[in-house]
């Protein structure tokens, strides 16, 4: 991190004075990992003018690595001949995915300019969902016949590998082009060359193109593979899945989890160069709906107003009431959406995941009432005391299973768990919290 | 997942009834990612049933695919010899973690039962930091020379590589072992094989073996490469971190994160199988840490409790109010958390977060305040819509401007940023958006 700050140290007066031979020779000497770092840290413009200067193949390579909102303002800022060549020159998965962010006209001028050969290896990912394995997957890839020996299979590679995005996983197909197992380049150096492809394939763990993305890069990371064949419905190649895509796809899968467990969307672009109205607009929906929400605390706090003017001490005990009760649901929110993404349940566990959530509320409720109760009856006398601790034990006790039920119930309706959670849920318990408090206070107040 | 709860159903009655040999029989037609799945719905003895009846090699394979805190308690449950066999086989960086999470008694013991070759392997690794990339590396490797021929290398791999964890990417070494860069074995199976291994090897991104774990798996993720060699402060090779270990590095990190967001600690294993005290544990020290903290909400109405006793409908609003508070804050912490784990931030650019959070703030409480003064001026009149509409643009500033720097801190002081972030900065916003609301309140109201 400290060379990194050095070295844009060393850039910057040389970007605003616009030398640009001696900015060359130092990008020229830099790693691409470090280039865009620096490219995420400047702004439009001068990331443009960064860009022009780099040689064509680390050009590549910055591009590959760039966020897709990154990529697609990028272009925006470069010359069509520019553009061109980057675009010519990308995977076509990565070309797919760039088009999405594209302006409609911008994509089709693009897709024309590009040679026919590379224009028929985009074209299929094109008709796949955006989020589904199709659109990541690569359509250049090296298929083995079953009745070849290794030392043929490994001749082909050697032949038709140049091109294609990986020749570590290489498929074995019949002549229906079905997928029958997957072979390692490894199994192929290492084995006697006169053995048969089918006496070392291992059983392929294919994944679907129409599926979502997210799945598959997760199965492929857990099967501990370094790639996946892509099929269609009758098991037919189609593409190869790698694991740098499937870490990418997950990476994103993440950040739009964190996210929106924290109640705004992804910003898709590094944090700084995202224009402030950028930040805004990722926040200002969930905010409003939030507080909107919020509303019914007030409705609820209003319908007991004539409590409160009988007894001003309760009004004390509101914001850590709601505040527990949301952490309670928060807690649980968040260890069943990830149990949820990482497979670990699903929604025929329900029930299940219900009554462990009812006992563990119950279990942190009946400890923070016993601490509520000793404190407030120490400074307000016991029956406030015993009012306090019987609605720390309901709100906990409510708060964790409606915080695990939550999640799952979001999944069901097809929603993202992680957008029904933690916030939601929060709001949720703020204005039931307040109704039990309350109920509980007149009854033993005698209200 | 259909197919696994089918699978799930047939197994149940007879893991009940104890039908060994039919259960064998249906677990060796199931791939280990499945299995995996079905141990971690199942208690700790049917586990350790279950697993007994695998065949060697996938009892291994299986072994790799669990959770840390699932593969001790197995070992736990297994007899003696079960145990020897599954640690002598197990990969070195494997079998050092495993260590750190058993008893000391037992591991001292496992590891004087070692061959004397797998005891060499691991013992380096258990000189490392719990958390440092060493405990993560492989130490079965092939190594290159610069000098040889790709021919020449081709075979040292073909004589060499059985036990090597992978051979896709190759460290060439100095004599005295110091890493000059990498071969991939796609550039030794493509390349002319009178060609130098120096002639193709490109520069590596090696990672130090004392460095924290989490940043060299990002790096190597983020390289694009398979592997990456792992060496000492001199440069010198002492093992191979590969991308699979890393997904499951960042894996685990995330999961921390998400967990800590949420105000828990992560399980460390599967939902479902954890135990209903082990989920309260997780929870209930943040909990009594962020409800004791919260007392400090009592306190501050507390102060104003005349105040309140004069206008009780002031209490009204202290849910919404402190709510908003938080969400802002949280959205705050959560996206800049998010960009110092990605990397795309670091501590000096705290004064720009600062700014930039400032900004947002002021526009997000701008749009709230006039929304919060034009709803409560028509139920409660222009006074009260007032403090609500001012109320709400300070603390949505003020919250913004927190939330967005205390990940950052928390870093400057090599704490956590997930720790610091979202559950304290609600506490610390209720707390403070209530004295703001307050002096808002007597300053317009004229109490």
């Amino acid at each position: 991190m400290d060379d990194f700050e050095d070295f844009r140290t060393t850039i910057t007066p040389l970007l605003k004075e616009r030398r640009l031979d001696t900015l060359r020779a130092l990008l020229d000497a830099e790693d691409a990992a470090e280039i865009v770092q620096l490219l995420e840290r400047e702004d439009a413009g001068d990331r443009a003018v960064l860009y022009r200067l780099l040689q064509r193949d680390k050009a590549l390579e910055v591009f590959e690595l760039l966020d897709q909102g990154m990529r697609a303002e990028l272009v925006g800022g470069l010359r069509e001949e520019d553009v061109q060549r980057v675009f010519e020159e990308l995977d076509p998965d990565d070309r797919a995915q760039l088009i999405d962010e594209l302006p409609a006209k911008v994509a089709k001028y693009l897709m024309r300019g590009l040679s026919p050969a590379e224009r028929e290896l985009t074209a299929p990912m094109l008709g796949y969902d955006k989020n589904s394995t199709g659109r990541f997957m690569s359509t250049e890839y090296v298929l083995l016949a079953p009745g070849w020996t290794l030392g043929d299979a490994l001749s082909h590679v050697r032949h038709r590998g140049m091109d294609a995005e990986t020749v570590y996983t290489l498929p074995v197909t019949s002549e229906r082009r079905e997928v029958l197992g997957v072979v390692g380049l490894r199994e192929l150096v290492m084995g006697r060359s006169d053995s048969l492809v089918e006496e070392v394939m291992t059983d392929a763990r294919s994944a679907v193109a129409s599926e979502p993305a997210e799945a598959s890069a997760r199965d492929l990371v857990e099967s501990g593979h370094l790639a996946a064949p892509v099929v269609d419905s009758q098991n037919r190649i189609l593409g190869i899945l790698t694991i740098d895509d499937a870490t990418r796809i997950l990476e994103e899968a993440e950040d739009r989890d964190a996210a929106r467990q924290g109640a705004s969307e992804p910003l898709g672009r590094p944090y700084l160069t995202t224009p402030v109205f950028g930040i805004v607009k990722s926040r200002v929906v969930w905010l409003l709906v939030l507080a909107v929400s919020a509303l019914l605390t007030v409705q609820v706090l209003d319908i007991f107003e004539a409590t409160l003017e009988q007894v001003v001490t309760l009004a004390l005990f509101i914001p850590l009431l709601t505040g527990t009760a949301g952490n309670t649901g928060s807690q649980a929110a968040t260890t069943v959406t990830r149990a949820l993404a990482m497979g670990e349940v699903s929604k025929r566990d329900a029930l299940t995941v219900m009554w462990r959530e009812v006992r563990v509320g119950a279990i942190l409720g009946g400890l923070l009432g016993i601490l509520g109760f000793a404190l407030a009856s120490l400074v307000f006398g016991p029956p406030l005391g015993a009012v306090i601790g019987l609605t720390l034990l309901s709100i906990c006790t409510l708060a964790a299973t409606v915080g695990g039920l939550m999640p799952i119930l979001a999944q069901a309706v097809k929603a993202d768990p992680a957008v029904f959670s933690t916030p939601f849920i929060s709001t949720f318990c703020d204005a039931t919290s307040l109704i039990i408090y309350f109920v509980v206070a007149t009854w033993i107040l005698g209200l």
